[in-house]
């Protein structure tokens, strides 16, 4: 399933609304297919294993990061092409998070008398498909929230300088979540300072994410660098959108944060890193609409500073929200530290017992 | 070595000026003698060793987390004492940093043809002794900064309110440095607001550290729980010291820094935790007092709150002064970043080259 998995990261930042998935077949303990979604509209990962695997699929064991699909979508079923190959067993990470389809997938093979087991390293599968989950299950993108702070806890100096608070090697981490998120966003602030590019750099292979500003008072000039082709501002209905549209923004009125994020959904942004800046951030949080949280701690100490979080969120220490399943790692100099303030979107209704007798 | 520092670490908080020293005696593999310096004036710790092993010390080798003494002191040279006992072979983690001193002990033993070996785990050691080292070399104690802090870089919320940033075990953490650490430091305000006790709690046979008191201005009550006997309060030459004493605190009048840390070196305190708040540390890092960072990160998210450091350092994130020998781990919840603003005061001047040849 690692290897499943593996193939399924590849695919990440390019599949929505399709969720990146993975598959390898196996015969005699030996890797003999693999493959992953690459795109919306093109082949599923199964096909892809299969393909390769041939007859050698005959009796073999298939790994799939996702429940096969067992419904005529832009593809014909890979149910349906797990069976005709010929395959002896199925080893699935997690269901389908659809609640109406969660399940068929894995009846449908187990009617052809295939074995079927489901939930190995099903966390791991989960996080890889948090976007297409949460499009799914809440019809909006999940949200990670991203900074660097020094070890008193600064973003910047009081002038506004963060050049640079963490080491390359992080900055380079950041450079991939761009290209595994479907979008990267920040705030007016954020642009009318920098106007950031926010493209992926320093990635072999690595596509740009679609740049998301959300700038409620229309403030950020039409022929600023972030926005653009592919680029969306999320404004309020008083913003003309016309100049926008003209450099090829998209542009989406919507006075609050909720409504944004679903419109956002409806655009196939299914995951979006919030890169900037306080006041953005202190804005999800507030409105309890940030997922995932990654921060990257450096061991340094520059004295006042910039807070990470604009605004008050609390006011007793009690209250402050608490990530789950923390993880932290080193990364060049600093220290990642990294969780969750909402669950991964369930992976499915159905008990571990209900899953045996589908 | 590793257990003769385990057995130096027994000392750690009692021995002041004098170093935390352990000492393990090995005879075919095996243990036969362990001992440390539980206090000045009282034995050190081959002496205990050598006691424990008795004849089986003939043609062992010991192991000493510091080069044994080779002058007469409160106590005679262990130096002597190893020789008596009819030790093979002495093993040293790091040598003692009086360059006055430093070598002769190791001189002294291989003049009595045993053999010694120098710089086994030698930096542990110094971590250990870095207040002895900090003493002798730059006549101050040795400082390390301590804060908790929440993801979002907190240390309070706007109100003050601080209960709790940091996990339970965190705080047993905290307490076991106070054990460890000659004196345990905060700021005026630190002692208006919450005049805390600063005592050692949950640890099983803890000792209290001494409580030091930075208060320039003399506005702290004499009466106050932080003070009393064994405390000291370091004030300017303006306030009237015979309130606090006659409450049985020590007075030091010094106006800056530097002074009072001599001050607080010639009370034998060897090693100082500050412990709040952020003016007081804002004011070491400022006179760049600090010789370690300890820090607490809880992965919370508060909002706006109270920083770790008072007053500005830096102007440019560039600046910002990088903590060197980063060590991470995870206390509980919370996410341990620890590093040294100065290097550990230096073991010896002498290079490999001419400890192979003293």
């Amino acid at each position: 399933m690692r290897a499943a998995l593996g193939q399924a990261a590849r695919g990440l930042g390019r599949t929505s609304p399709n969720p990146s998935v993975g598959c390898v077949v196996v015969r005699e303990g030996e890797i003999v297919g693999r493959g992953f979604h690459p795109k919306a509209g093109e082949p599923h990962a199964e096909v892809f294993a299969l393909r390769e695997a041939a007859e050698r699929a005959r009796g073999a064991t298939a790994y799939v990061t996702l429940e096969p699909c067992s419904h005529f979508g832009r593809t014909p079923p890979c149910a349906d092409a797990l069976i005709a190959a010929g395959v002896r067993r199925v080893v699935v990470a997690a269901l389908d998070p659809n609640p109406r389809v969660a399940g068929r997938g894995v009846r449908k093979l187990r009617e052809a008398d295939i074995e079927v087991s489901v939930g190995v390293l099903q966390d791991e599968a989960a996080r890889q498909q948090a976007g297409f989950r949460s499009l799914i299950t809440r019809a909006r993108p999940w949200t990670v929230l991203k900074y660097a702070m020094t070890l008193d806890g600064t973003i910047a100096t009081r002038s506004g300088d963060s050049r640079w608070v963490s080491s390359e090697e992080a900055r380079t981490l950041v450079h991939r979540w761009r290209d595994e998120l479907d979008a990267v966003a920040v705030g007016a602030q954020t642009v009318l300072t920098d106007d950031p590019q926010l493209t992926t750099r320093g990635v072999p292979g690595g596509r740009d994410a679609r740049r998301v500003v959300f700038d409620r008072r229309g403030r950020v000039p039409a022929a600023a660098r972030t926005l653009g082709p592919g680029s969306v501002l999320v404004t309020s209905a008083q913003t003309d959108p016309r100049p926008f549209e003209a450099y090829g923004t998209t542009v989406i009125a919507h006075e609050d944060l909720p409504g944004a994020l679903r419109a956002l959904g409806e655009l196939d942004i299914a995951s979006v890193l919030l890169e900037g800046g306080p006041v953005l951030a202190g804005a999800f949080l507030e409105a309890d609409l940030v997922d995932e949280v990654r921060v990257f701690v450096a061991p340094k100490l520059l004295g006042a500073g910039q807070s990470p979080l604009g605004g008050p969120l609390h006011d007793f220490m009690a209250q402050a929200r608490e990530l789950q399943g923390v993880r932290t790692e080193t990364v060049g100099h600093d220290v990642l530290i990294r969780g969750f303030l909402h669950p991964l979107p369930t992976v499915s209704t159905l008990t571990p017992e209900e899953i045996q007798t589908i």
